[in-house]
């Protein structure tokens, strides 16, 4: 029976589980499972000894088969080295596989949370069984990761699934990337909210959440911005089928749960977007917040590489 | 040394070649090699009874190790069956595959073009040791075909690759798949001349190489037409890159004979369009006219399922 050991280093928060397992899938048990918050004021340092003691404290002595990482940010997936994080302080060029290779004494495989989810729904959720998919989180970004003939496509330096940077309404508002209308621009949660309060619409601090919980009761502007939000969206989801033919889309992340109106817009936009005789479907993530430990489960298990 | 038939149905004409090989690659040699012009109102039966008549003229009477046909319109990879031709009547559902392999007592496989080109491009020609690459034609129309680990990528239903008909500009010009600003209705040759001409700008039949000429010699509204369209193909490569980050993108079709200026815009706009820290190149194809040619060898031979 192996042990796995695997870590979601997750930019506000930090998960890990050890899962003892035999493969197949059903002799599968979570062993152990906790999930920390990052202290306000988070660094490198801080996250690493955090998911240390994390690691050590479930494996209660154990030594584990193999190590699986799913990190929050660009990261060289064949090094293990992380380029950077988005959110937390002083990732630059970190070698994230060998620190935890030699705290766990164990193999370890690192890969962005983008690739990893997708890993974690095509093996244990909502793509079992699909040969080809996009995995495309909406969050306070928006990012993706293929599968294609049932293994992960990292792209030739390991970027791919950057729909959030694919460009819907090139006279749309300015996007951090310096481009026009950007998917993530316009169907991120704290963007679509940055947009409703500068509308003057609500007081206090306006969330993703918040902008779905008002378009909900009707509010108008709250409507359009979540509704435009939702065809920046398809227009890169059809982009994306064009391009690539996929046979299903999985949808995970915050705004994902904006309500019927927001799929049935993604949906139409999307089939509108690619060709007619295009066949696809746009299904919502099932394994929600612990999508990135099941792929790292994968991960770890060098599934990716059968 | 085997003996492979390449045929390439390619819309306005028909070519064919005989290729005694044994791989690796220097040993190839070209037996023989023709290409016929379709008759005006040609259709169906008699391209395919032009392509049966070359095949056996240049065959002399030889038999092939395999066939590999390149085929100017959509294609059921698995089953070498035709969907359809944009170009001739009477293509609608014809089973190639099955139609060759009788007439030529040997095993038949069939693609659609610009995978061929693809495959082609790849193994002979711009893409050689390049593990990533999209082959994008940019002539009558604009389509690409991927590789993907040195594999064709064809997707789920055969479709991947419509880089044509993903939207540059949504507030552009009406295409014929029904969105507005597509790739293809700015950047192809015919659409161009279509716009120079609603202008008023030059008397008789303007063309896709008319327009290159007119732009090169000053004429401001076909240096604008010229410029919107590179800038449209620029943008599809960039989405492509941060979608798929593969390694380069080889770009082969009649509108790719426009002059520096395009050249510089495409590459300029795909470079703008990706994240700044994705690298690729953008080249010219190498094969020409022959690429699909090729490519059937690469088909023909089993070197896309290696």
């Amino acid at each position: 029976m192996a042990c796995y050991l695997v870590c979601d280093f997750g930019g506000t928060k930090l998960s890990a589980a050890v899962i003892e397992t035999s493969f197949p899938v059903p002799a599968l048990t979570w062993q152990a499972h906790r999930r920390v918050f990052s202290p306000p004021g988070a660094d490198r340092a801080v996250d690493i000894r955090t998911m240390m003691a994390l690691g050590h404290d479930l494996l209660a002595g154990r030594r584990p088969t193999a190590v699986g990482v799913s990190f929050g940010g660009p990261v060289n997936q064949q090094t293990g080295m992380v380029y950077l994080s988005h959110h937390v302080p002083g990732w630059e060029a970190t070698p994230l596989q060998a620190i935890l290779a030699e705290a766990f004494s164990a193999p370890v495989r690192v890969d962005n949370d983008a690739n990893v989810a997708a890993l974690g729904e095509y093996h244990f959720g909502a793509g079992q069984g699909i040969d080809s998919l996009f995995y495309v989180t909406v969050s306070t970004g928006v990012g993706g990761g293929w599968i294609l003939n049932g293994r992960p496509w990292r792209g030739h330096q390991g970027l791919a699934g950057e729909i959030g940077h694919t460009v819907a309404d090139p006279a749309g508002p300015l996007c951090l990337c310096g481009k026009r209308g950007c998917v993530e621009r316009l169907a991120a949660g704290p963007t679509m909210a940055q947009d409703l309060a500068a509308r003057g619409v609500a007081a206090g601090p306006i969330t993703g959440e918040r902008v779905a919980e008002l378009a909900a009761q009707g509010q108008p502007d709250a409507q359009e911005i979540l509704q435009r939000g939702a065809w920046a969206l398809g227009v890169g989801l059809g982009h994306a089928a064009n391009f690539i033919n996929p046979q299903r889309f999985v949808l995970g992340g915050g705004v994902t749960k904006s309500g019927d109106d927001w799929w049935r817009m993604v949906r139409q936009t999307a089939v509108a977007t690619a060709l007619p005789e295009f066949r696809f479907d746009v299904v919502p993530a099932a394994l929600g917040d612990d999508a990135p430990l099941w792929g790292a489960l994968a991960l770890a298990a060098d599934l990716d590489t059968g």
